[in-house]
């Protein structure tokens, strides 16, 4: 579980009237035994941060910390802590525990824990009535499994959105075995898409944007995408069917994904990342004529979020970002819900006073 | 392609304004050098046949021949057919051509051919105007790679259903990797169902029906179901949340397939083979949180079509039928409506004067 020093700020810009506005005092958890206690560099801001200091899903629990794509320098070790010195770079990302025996957790898929993982923020914690509390703050306590190591090389501020935005997009592409030679579509160019392409052209497959926006084609052939193909043009979309391996669905929020499937080879799988929710009307008939799936996933689990970040360093991959400092969070959230970022905000945790 | 040499029955039950309602007389193609013609024996009835006859897709072609489970004897060989002998009984499933080079019929699924397949009836034929005629009919000349060998010892009246809802159930179970070890759910008792569970269980697999119906229970066990899931029952179902490999859903008609997923184990797939075109709304939450898959699947290739018949002999499985005459197709149709059917119709073909 993790615990902050700090005093929450962004927060207190939450719309819902059980919003404490008070300031409150949050103790930071001693560090236990296998315990991990970091000074936050940066922190990325990812969508799911405005929703939950908004309340937009209806199960915020005020005060709320946010932040779970996590940089800094470990301060101090528990003493069981062999693997890892004061004042090296680490990083924690979406979940800072979960069973440990389940087959998921055996499996090294902690984020599919069957008894339900802890969320680096807003997860009620051994302590009743506690909850973590995440990275916009000045520290954090974690423990030890759930610490990745900072490569030397990667620079610390593009890495933090790696925790979340960069696992999201790695793990899929590597499930679902992306290789060269294999021909992949990302669809949407955002804080997730701008990483899929980077990961999918790092991987060695032809990487094709796939968006509704013809301004994003240019910066998508920077990113690495080997070509841009407009969902909006149906000739375009009809050239390219039975044409991909693999889509990486990255679009935020509710559409029709139906018409993307036909763009799939026969076995071909899109993968959601994006929108969490109801979507559209399955139509199950591009499924069935070229036994095409529909899948989901959800970031990563530790070891292939490990796996992700040398794999970043070996490649110079990092997230492409927008530094800010704390006071500018709620601007940033606004910016956010008009897509104007490219591609995430990150905030610089000096200015945390 | 194929062609009768019957005049249709049970076409010209159609609805459609376009049906042609004079008698029509139909010409059989000649055997070519790489031709099996075949005295058809039995011809299953499949829901398909139904909504062709009926025009409920608005594709029909009149005069429509239905039939794609056919069972019958060779009567004559082209001069390059070297496999089989006349007097051998074989069998013609969903489909009589393909075009042999695309990357799916290189890999054995036909099934998925890019060209496009050509159905066993209502296909255009090269012959500018043709169609293919199925197996409602006396006889029918098939290419000699689109014809099945029916092992000795399989009833040919209970094998004709293996065509297609046989392939069409045995060939997901084998593409997802059902066998012993494995928890597989089947939604559904039909024609389709049926089969779904005889499969599952011969390939060693746990396997539990699941269905709305209390009163389909006792039918599900002798056909050799494990278990008997409720799905209208939140608390039978939540208690069997996470605990199967895989679903095969063989609802024939739109249905919200959400609820099932919960059902599935981390990575688990439920393949859709009944319900064909729009179903319900998408929730992506129950892919993305354990990385589940919805998927769809069609018929079988050749090989598989082969492999499952050769399964069938050594587990001695069959369809469960209903013998009916020619002159009773309408009736069956209206009864297959009501699901009024244990659980495929067969046509005796000698009842075809």
């Amino acid at each position: 579980m993790s615990d902050t020093s700090a005093t929450p700020v962004a927060s207190y810009a939450a719309k819902s009237a059980a919003s404490p506005l008070a300031p409150h005092k949050i103790q930071r958890r001693a560090v236990g035994p296998k315990d991990v206690q970091i000074a936050i560099e940066f922190c990325g801001v990812c969508h799911t941060d405005l929703h939950q200091a908004r309340n937009d899903w209806g199960r915020a629990n005020y005060p709320i910390v946010p932040g779970h794509e996590i940089v800094g320098k470990v301060t101090a070790l528990g003493a069981e802590v062999t693997h890892l010195q004061v004042g090296q770079r680490v990083a924690v990302g979406c979940f800072v525990d979960s069973c440990g025996t389940c087959p998921s957790c055996q499996s090294h898929l902690e984020q599919y824990c069957l008894s339900g993982l802890k969320a680096t923020y807003n997860s009620a914690t051994q302590d009743p009535g506690g909850f973590t509390y995440g990275g916009y703050s000045k520290s954090i306590v974690v423990g030890e499994h759930f610490v990745l190591q900072v490569p030397d090389g990667l620079d610390p501020a593009g890495a933090a959105p790696l925790l979340c935005a960069g696992i999201t997009t790695y793990s899929p592409l590597k499930h679902w075995g992306v290789t060269a030679g294999k021909t992949v579509g990302v669809i949407g160019l955002g804080g997730l898409g701008h990483m899929g392409v980077k990961f999918a052209h790092a991987l060695g497959a032809k990487t094709v944007m796939i968006t509704t926006s013809p301004s994003k084609a240019e910066d998508a052939l920077k990113l690495g995408a080997d070509d841009v193909l407009l969902s909006t043009d149906p000739t375009a979309m009809q050239a390219m069917a039975n044409q991909f391996d693999f889509l990486l669905n990255t679009i935020p929020v509710p559409h029709d994904f139906n018409p993307y499937m036909s763009l799939l080879k026969v076995d071909g799988t899109m993968c959601i990342v994006g929108a969490i929710g109801p979507t559209a009307t399955l139509n199950s008939g591009p499924l069935i004529y070229a036994r095409r799936s529909v899948a989901g996933s959800l970031v990563g689990g530790i070891k292939e979020t490990q796996e992700m970040l040398d794999f970043c360093a070996e490649h110079q991959i990092t997230s492409d970002i927008e530094m800010i400092k704390i006071n500018e969070i709620n601007e940033a959230y606004e910016r956010m819900l008009k897509s104007d970022v490219k591609y995430r905000f990150v905030i610089d945790m000096a200015s945390l006073s």
